[in-house]
């Protein structure tokens, strides 16, 4: 088959590789139809240091079963499923407290002897447990937004769930890539009365006010800090969802929380320090986040991705073949796309 | 009156100042029966630069309304009350959601012309949402555990609150103090099946263990995360209760917090920044606590001290008078005390 692999910063290439089989009873395999290009996977490639193995890439795919072992019951060659961005068993003590990203017997796809999603296959471990079979076929218009639920708009939804978003509650995003606009959107749906995204793309900034945003604020740092704050009668909001990753980020999500507020992390940290000091001790505030179990959200957020109610596959807005993958890539790292889709 | 006043560090003083009276009809003048010196003290008794005007100290204190404002109805001269640590409205939003601290009204002993609580007597603001009444006389046996609901037997149940135990959580204390005691019997108080207390002073933990602490771990830093994570089969507590506010203590607590768990902190923060990179992120791990809405747990809190379910005054072993708190400071700075109760 052929997939995708980075070798180093910059340096994504297609190539074969060998096709995956079944090497465990908990194996399935899967045929991708659609997969992406995911805003974690530029880290690498901004920093990646060079290696002659090269990284298998890609952790956000859907796709048809062309095989299934024996200790998967629950699935069968032809249906049609969707991976969360990790893979596990959802049935150990971490999976059952919705801590998926840390299985106990779970794992990342693109390591460890694992396939990529940026490819033709994928052998799924854990398959019984990762996969969830979909109830569309493979020419289904709902692919795209289908294929959110393995990261992007499960992670916007567990921004907005670990900060406790609800009926009433107002809050700030910040950040207005796919995360962000899908926690907008995300945040909407959970009856948020008044979503502030922090962002300086118009066109994303667009997409986000069609999500859901109430207000933009195109400001930056201190200067966006001032604005979220004058907008909020000086007070800031109850939640904010930090969908970025940087320093930058976490001290404007700071600045915007209200006192008692939460602050939760769904951009993986590019820093290790953070602003812990008496300020915000001082100021009750909380921090939460991580990395989203997907798997847990899949069956509440199915029934609205399939009647059309949201709609968070609006975030691609680029298709490219397997041959296009690293024009894909450097489209999305000098931000010319916003996701990029990938129909191999 | 005779009241405490601090002028630098090491440098505390008893001496006259004016007899508070009533400034507001919002005000009541309360004579102090009983007053705590606080582990938060010791920070400016460790490094406050001297100051010509002084500083009114002490912010735990119960004793006798001898003038009440026209705004005041619930109470009235000979009514026993007791404070906790801020004075606050207890009516506008950010106390209704339980943030008194930061109460839109409120404020805090010792500062801008209000008494602290080490002293004859107070003046105390917005005394109507502040002082609660309590059923007992002033010979009560009862008066050293009814004065720890206005700050450390609180602060612990703040602790345990926002880490959310409760029956069958499994709870690590970090910090032997007497707030960390008060967590370890909150903690208890709240259901918590286990129990590990961090601590190295064989006196106060064995007050842990009478109070609650199923095991104790003398060891400190990373060996003491060792021995807790050995404990708990390598995964650590879902909850931490951070009582000490050093960076030592904050480091121990991401330490010993299991994935997807909680860090709470109740220490005054003495440091800025804190570990809030990719490993606590990969770990799901949240960072919660601050000053405690003591005025918010009274009620919840009061009729166990009553009943003697709990004894949260065990935490004082020295009594002095006001002349003696001086030493009563010195004491609790060389650990000679773990807590000093102030009878005028």
């Amino acid at each position: 088959m052929r997939a995708t692999v980075m070798y180093g910063a910059g340096d994504v290439r297609v190539e074969h590789r060998p096709d995956p089989t079944i090497q465990r009873p908990t194996d399935a395999v899967v045929r991708v139809l659609r997969a992406a290009i995911c805003g974690s996977d530029l880290w690498p490639y901004a920093s990646m240091p060079a290696t002659p193995e090269g990284r298998p890439m890609g952790h956000e795919f859907l796709g048809v079963v062309e095989d299934a072992g024996a200790d998967v019951p629950g699935l069968k060659r032809g249906d049609l499923v969707v991976s969360p961005f990790v893979w596990a068993d959802n049935t150990c003590d971490f999976c059952r407290e919705g801590l998926h990203p840390s299985c106990r017997h779970g794992g990342r796809y693109g390591l460890d002897g694992v396939d990529g999603g940026q490819g033709e296959a994928v052998r799924v471990p854990q398959a019984q447990g990762t996969l969830l079979k979909l109830p569309v076929g493979p020419d289904s218009a709902l692919l795209p937004s289908l294929l959110t639920l393995s990261d992007v708009f499960a992670t916007g939804h567990h921004a907005a769930i670990k900060a406790g978003v609800g009926p009433r509650t107002a809050v700030t995003v910040v950040g207005d890539g796919a995360v962000g606009l899908c926690a907008v959107l995300a945040a909407r749906r959970l009856g948020a009365e008044r979503i502030l995204l922090l962002g300086r793309h118009k066109d994303r900034t667009d997409l986000g006010r069609e999500f859901g945003a109430t207000e933009v604020v195109a400001e930056r740092g201190a200067e966006g800090v001032g604005r979220v704050r004058n907008l909020t009668g000086g007070d800031g909001t109850h939640a904010v969802l930090e969908c970025v990753g940087t320093r930058d980020a976490l001290e404007t999500a700071f600045g915007v929380v209200r006192i008692g507020g939460t602050v939760s992390r769904v951009g993986v940290p590019q820093y290790e320090e953070g602003p812990l000091g008496p300020d915000m001790f001082m100021r009750s505030v909380a921090v939460t986040g991580g990395p989203a179990p997907a798997r847990a959200y899949l069956e509440e957020l199915l029934p609205d991705v399939l009647d059309g109610r949201v709609e968070p596959g609006r975030v691609f807005d680029r298709l490219v073949t397997l041959d296009a993958v690293p024009d894909g890539y450097r489209a999305m790292a000098d931000r010319a796309a916003l996701k990029v889709l990938i129909q191999p």
